[in-house]
């Protein structure tokens, strides 16, 4: 399985809950499929760069942010919601 | 235009010119047409992330930093070869 797949699924999850919505909700939001997202954050589906924006301007990140391993996106942290 | 397809155009090319290498020399290692390369490079494509990740690792740069902006992406100037 690829590595950027696999981070990018685990990235856009992080992003969606921290957010506290729902597949559904930022599936609408992005103009996406539900089942495309869920794909996605199983690190099954090979994303295009368009969609890599979308959901980054959704979930109000930079688009960069959902390639960087986990170790490597630590300096966003502060920007957390708790 | 995309605004990620302009960055990650901007950012390939100039990745490769660090290099030092030609679109066609490019696309041999990463087993991808030159064409493509260069329609890449124009910000012409909505590449995919696995074929992000195959230029990266043939570029030797984290695939993230293709999608940064370039006044984002100054951290790693320190290790350009002058």
């Amino acid at each position: 399985m690829s590595c950027i797949l696999s981070n990018i699924g685990n990235n856009l999850r992080a992003f969606r809950k921290r957010l506290g919505i729902s597949q559904e909700h930022l599936a609408e939001l992005a103009e996406l499929h539900r089942t495309y997202i869920g794909a996605v954050e199983r690190g099954e589906k090979n994303i295009s760069a368009k969609n890599i924006e979308k959901i980054a301007s959704v979930l109000g990140v930079e688009p960069y942010l959902l390639l960087k391993k986990k170790n490597q996106s630590s300096t966003h942290e502060n920007d957390e919601k708790k």
